[in-house]
């Protein structure tokens, strides 16, 4: 009854006889446990997020339900182990893209342990952490009946340049996406998938004035996970990966909002500037910053 | 004919022989050019901004008139040496209360030497930066004909905690401000400084729109300036120090906008919670964080 899923794009992944996520027929997906204080914590963020009544109902939406813990045969053959229980995602979708967003310049939690702050640290300034605020970590699209899915290794993710994470927006949106560079993304589902009231900006909106006020939990190392799919109903915007959440002691989770903001600004400009314009333009603000910085002097 | 500023409250001042920034009577102020690659940077900034015409009128107000460069005698007695000439900021106000807040979780450019990352991350962290995405780095607060002002020396800021920031930043606007901590604020500026259609809040929420779609420019290390006089004119919001300026390179400044929003919030929670209020609040926050966090077991 449990399988491995067909559509996790990032973090540890079951099959092969490793440890990883199982989901079921009846939509639930089942994660265990993390080794140490991450599992107890994700635990205890689900059971406080869950039991919170200062989280706003429009706001409990972006968040995966969650259904308990329950001791299961663990994917890797390990015997006994206890996972979380909660709302498989991408289960409602047919051929689902899904795109896996880590958020914030700073992946670590201030009060880490010294090796593990540098660790993440080395992480954060060899991807697009601290340029962008956010990282891609993993994605997966649906490309046609004979190509199917788009989904690259690991190894893809640790090397993309802002230029890239850019072009993976336009992709994650268009029927002819594929790996090869050279062909121009189409944008054929921009409007439907992150235009409109209901789109991923106008979710990604509603997020951001939560995350201006609510100073209850920060959210380190948490992912923004975007899923569509080929049936056509609405795109989703749900939070994942909750061990590095901590208590928010009255301040905003600037860290987080920053990150949502240049996120927000990235899918606001693939909406604004037609892919035929993308290329063009990316060239031309390339000049027009030359032009009115760099040539004064500072990069020279 | 130039003198040492009367209301400096962060950087390098004058006097005693050292090198600072010296002012005149007509409303101007000479910062000496720092050292290496610092004061060029600073410089091409300033050219960049004043002639960049995608910069919005709305926004040229928040920052200093540029006049070009000087060289003159130094402050320290060392001989000529060239000064950015700018805009007195507080010359216009009576008695003026400041507050510089240096603005930023991460205050070093990404691509800076290894070493200064290491120096600057670890200011960033001993003090309230990475936390609350800002810091406090210097302040005077005009207390009463008597007290004067309330300037404490360097050492004070390098200990604030993020609820002594909350209550620094009610004193800012309070006419009992002093060092007494057991005092407590009575906020009777708070509704004209901080609130109204032209006080601080208003004047940090138009920064904040255009920080949400600039990518011009990425202000590391820069600092928000607040200042208002006894004159009961506007409070005033500018932004100072530019030596750490970078492209933005089509991508917003996720850093500084983090931070910013942050101190919004604390601002905003001033002006909702009166100062009577104020402790009693903090105590049941505290104990409503408690509850519906931390007794789940990520503190235990």
């Amino acid at each position: 009854m449990l399988k491995v899923p067909a559509h996790q794009v990032a973090g540890h992944q079951a099959g092969d006889g490793k440890l990883g996520p199982l989901v079921d027929d009846s939509g639930l997906f089942y994660k265990p446990l993390q080794s140490g204080e991450r599992g107890s914590a994700e635990v205890t963020f689900y059971k406080s997020f869950s039991s919170n009544t200062r989280i706003p109902e429009n706001i409990r939406r972006f968040f995966p339900v969650f259904h308990g813990t329950r001791v299961l045969e663990a994917s890797d053959g390990s015997g006994l182990c206890p996972h979380l229980v909660l709302q498989d995602i991408v289960s409602g979708h047919l051929n689902p893209s899904v795109m896996d967003i880590k958020m914030g310049a700073n992946t670590w939690p201030p009060q880490s342990p010294e090796d593990y702050i540098a660790k993440c640290l080395k992480k954060d300034r060899e991807t697009t952490s601290i340029q962008l605020g956010f990282r891609i970590s993993g994605f997966q699209i649906y490309g046609s009946k004979e190509s199917e899915f788009w989904k690259p290794d690991k190894q893809f993710f640790k090397s993309l340049s802002a230029q890239d994470v850019r072009l993976v927006l336009y992709k994650y949106v268009s029927s002819n996406a594929s790996p090869d560079l050279d062909l121009n993304p189409n944008c054929a589902f921009a409007s439907v998938v992150y235009g409109g009231s209901t789109g991923i900006l106008a979710q990604l909106q509603e997020l951001k004035a939560w995350f201006e006020d609510q100073t209850i939990y920060h959210f380190y190392s948490c992912s923004v996970l975007m899923v569509y799919g080929q049936e056509g109903s609405g795109a989703e915007v749900k939070l994942v990966d909750f061990a590095h959440v901590v208590d928010g002691e009255g301040v905003i989770d600037h860290n987080f909002l920053g990150g949502l903001c240049s996120l927000i600004k990235f899918i606001s400009d693939i909406l604004t500037t037609p892919p035929d314009e993308y290329s063009t333009k990316a060239c031309l603000q390339d000049s027009q910053n030359n032009q009115s910085f760099c040539d004064n002097g500072i990069h020279e």
